[in-house]
């Protein structure tokens, strides 16, 4: 037969979909499987866009223009500019997800053999896309200890070479819900101009922020429009990842009309999913408010209570609704398997992301999990009972003295 | 401002799209333009597909399985085995659009700089697909005369290098509607064994054929299962373009596995356009039989009126619902731009593909255009007395004759 390719080999797998097999076995076992494991939001898709799904009146369910529906692009730069952003509904790509959108960002900036530095841990499917586009990640390791924050700008500046293009943040992140501050945003700013990189920035989770924070989007920093892109989609906004509507955007029309030959090769994005997007603009400000607040509280739920089991550490994120915790274990890979394999606490279980998935840097993330606060709020305090006691019975158990030693 | 990357400058720009401005000033001055230039059908949705649509009952607008919903896969599975495809549904994996079907295909059985050979004229998005993956295509071009009849093997023999890696085929094929018969596929089977190439295969015009012709697709060919490679789209089959599914099918396990770790980092196909796809699968006979009817009706209307212009030579095609014809014209590129600029007959004129776009060897293609029969009888007439009355007068018409001595 012939041979396949070797970046398909190459391809990572979704470190977070690797353990679903042990997830499957557990539940034919009889046990209950608490998916702390992902970003599926339990929240209901608002009503207005379930409606105009419902309601839509198409006979010919045509293609879109390839950027999107012209008053949907219209109506999502009104929602960007309620927020300051100043754009023009043609500084806006409609994609098929984020996911498209970040690969239209690295296929319109980016050559084969480039880099972009990443600080990590970042979202796992980004190494997909870099292999898929034949970019090489550089990773900037922060840390649990601060919280995530943005590591140094000398330490950026020790990573660029004369192939670095692009620095690519998650604001607020996944999976670290840290949120960027304006000083730390200010620092990118000062470094892509220096070295004339685009900053790449994932905003998906642009309103999911706590504490009263405010999310700052890098096409609010002055001067540097031609250098920002940001990759957005309502998957998360509107819990509604089933529609697949993202969006490229950027001030800089040379990426914009180079993007566009991208989203004319592949036609157009879902109709349908854009009809609901629309729709979903109009969803009431109570919508957001019951959504962020319930987060808030799942938030405290799930951090608070991680803190409180001995040997576990977890900064408390800002943003996003995830959260990375480090564990008194061996191997984060080993111990979500663990979890589902051999261990079950009356009758129930939790299913983890492990962490290293999310590092580039082999080695980091060993005894870190990351784990997504989408489940209701009883769901998260068994799953927390369930993990305290699991931490107990692990033969692998690491104290964190014995950790400090090795170190 | 940092510099965009090479391939995005090399990315070509959609040749269908790019007369549109004209078209758009055209109809500003009051010009009713027939557009044969695009495929997108004016025929119905089918009504169970709308309703489902329409009767969902999602409140969680989730994510779907990465290949698809397997409930859909499965009954997909069923509709190829009815037409004795004889695969399983593990060998089908759900994509967005056949665009990323064709895509995932590049990417996960070609590398960088790997050669596919392709009969020209072909559909012009894959030169941007082929631009997107870095792979390059090496064209074979098929004849008018021959009514663009795959050409002899041994022509295939002659572009076969160390790089080449697979053959792309559109059958039915856009824009010759050319229908392979089981000898040119029994030639191609032969060739991708000796040479251990993939067969890639477009078929997403496969319910379209006329004349009582039966389409084959590649996957009945028998003892190169790890062979071939199969893209399918529910858009044209069901009139639903927007929808934007399409299916990857491969009995190639190896394959498959590969395809889905790209199907993982985008996460999942359109929802609503599987829930969609599900139920068109239920669409009664009846409606394909009218809709071929339709579509035959319109075929006939266009190719016999096309014959009937002096100068002008369509063979007629089985399959799909697009034909390239000969025009008594210097240049496709002029003289489609001519049409909607400087002129009009009866506040009327007719949008047209210059076929160059469809060819990747320079020069070929000048004097063709492709046009979709997508317009119902009555506008297709009036475009054919357009094209009737522009070619009278379009300065730059060229005799036949003369065509035979400038060759």
């Amino acid at each position: 037969m012939p041979l396949l390719s070797n970046r398909g080999a190459e391809m990572p797998e979704s470190p977070i979909r690797k353990l679903v097999p042990y997830a499957e076995a557990a539940k034919k076992r009889g046990v209950k499987v608490y998916h702390l494991n992902i970003g599926q939001p339990d929240i209901k898709t608002p009503e207005v866009a379930l409606d105009a799904i419902k309601n839509n009146k198409l006979e010919v369910l045509e293609y879109s223009h390839s950027a999107g529906i012209e008053s949907y692009r219209k109506g999502l730069a009104a929602y960007y500019n309620s927020y300051k952003l100043n754009i023009d509904y043609t500084n806006i790509i409609v994609t098929t997800g984020g996911s498209e959108a970040l690969l239209f960002a690295f296929f319109t900036c980016l050559n084969p053999g480039d880099e972009v530095i990443i600080p990590e841990p970042f979202y796992a499917n980004y190494n997909g896309f870099a292999t898929t586009a034949g970019v090489k990640i550089k990773p900037i390791t922060s840390y649990i200890d601060t919280g995530f924050s943005l590591p140094k700008i000398e330490e950026f500046e020790k990573l660029i070479t004369p192939n670095t293009k692009a620095i690519l943040i998650c604001n607020p992140g996944n999976p670290t819900g840290y949120l960027y501050s304006e000083n730390e945003l200010e620092s990118l700013k000062e470094i892509v101009k220096k070295y004339r990189l685009f900053l790449f920035s994932d905003e998906v989770y642009r309103e999911f922020c706590y504490d009263g924070k405010k999310h700052i989007s890098v096409l609010q920093l002055e001067g540097i429009d031609d250098y920002t892109v940001v990759v957005d989609s309502v998957s998360k906004r509107y819990s509604m990842c089933g529609a697949r509507i993202g969006a490229l955007i950027s001030k800089n029309k040379e990426v914009m009309q180079t993007a566009l030959k991208y989203a004319q090769a592949r036609l157009s994005p879902p109709t349908i999913g854009q009809v609901a997007a629309e729709a979903a603009l109009k969803t009431p400000q109570k919508y957001f408010d019951e959504v962020i607040s319930e987060y808030d509280e799942r938030r405290k739920v799930l951090v608070n209570g991680l803190n409180k089991i001995e040997g576990v550490i977890c900064p408390t994120p800002s943003g996003a609704f995830y959260a990375v915790a480090e564990l008194p274990i061996d191997d984060a890979d080993n111990f979500c398997k663990w979890m589902l394999e051999s261990f079950e606490y009356k009758k129930q279980t939790v299913m983890l992301a492990p962490a290293t998935g999310f590092y580039a840097t082999k080695g980091n993330g060993k005894n870190q999990v990351r784990m997504a606060y989408v489940l209701k709020r009883e769901d998260l305090k068994n799953a927390l009972v369930c993990l305290e006691e699991a931490l107990k019975v692990y033969p692998n158990r690491v104290e964190k003295n014995k950790k400090m030693e090795a170190l």
